[in-house]
């Protein structure tokens, strides 16, 4: 039975699905459910000039990340037991994040292997490599 | 809502974890569930002096997995919508028969990306790639 099951969303409006079906399982499982989203923000940006057109771009999509983590929270209707926003590549990030908060499940948009489904599609198949814990892949529109 | 899931078994006895769990998400969601196992077997085999070691292979292997199938839905205590035994590659058979029955949601089991697990973590990649639907790794012992 899944008691303690961690949501990965890139707040992508095809990540919706995922979200949706994330707060029914748990609701179906009567169990917790936790948040995760990934600010896959590479600080080589900041070498190529960025920082001059982009000031303050780290706090800047932090700050993004808040709102958006807040407009799930407030879309879903759920109590979350924990969220949290990482940074880094976000397969490592959504594993060592499940591993401390002992998630039995994880759920991820997954897109087909085609276009820009690619990079998404990657890094649900890299969880779906190193989880400790099961993994349910929402298939998400391309 | 999940209303027509297809498990996806090898019989071996670590699969019988996304067995058991494909069974509790049917009953969760009160839906149809499915069986499929694949018969991996490779023609080749005859090419290489195979037929005189192991004669009718081919027939020995197909009713090893009916037994196998027969064990699994005993074991289960489910009413299963269809069972199938297909041959080939698991992913694409796999596939090819969930979109035949018009499944939601593909359960099967995920080994790491070690050792023996290679090969079946491999099936489970290659299905969560191209499936059109959801997919459910269970996570199985190495």
């Amino acid at each position: 039975m899944y008691k303690n099951i961690l949501l990965a969303s890139d707040f992508s409006p095809e990540a919706e699905r995922a979200e949706r079906r994330a707060a029914e399982v748990a609701q179906k499982y009567d169990a917790q459910l936790s948040l995760i989203h990934v600010v896959d923000y590479y600080p080589s940006m900041q070498l190529e000039g960025g920082l001059a057109m982009l000031p303050n771009i780290e706090e800047r999509l932090n700050e993004k990340a808040q709102e958006d983590m807040d407009a799930c929270i407030a879309r879903l209707s759920m109590t979350f037991k924990n969220t949290h926003i990482g940074h880094g590549p976000p397969k490592g990030v959504i594993i060592d994040y499940a591993n401390e908060i002992e998630a039995d499940l994880i759920v991820l948009g997954s897109h087909g292997r085609h276009g820009l489904g690619l990079l998404l599609g990657s890094t649900a198949t890299g969880v779906l490599h190193i989880a400790r814990c099961d993994v349910l892949a929402v298939r998400v529109q391309e």
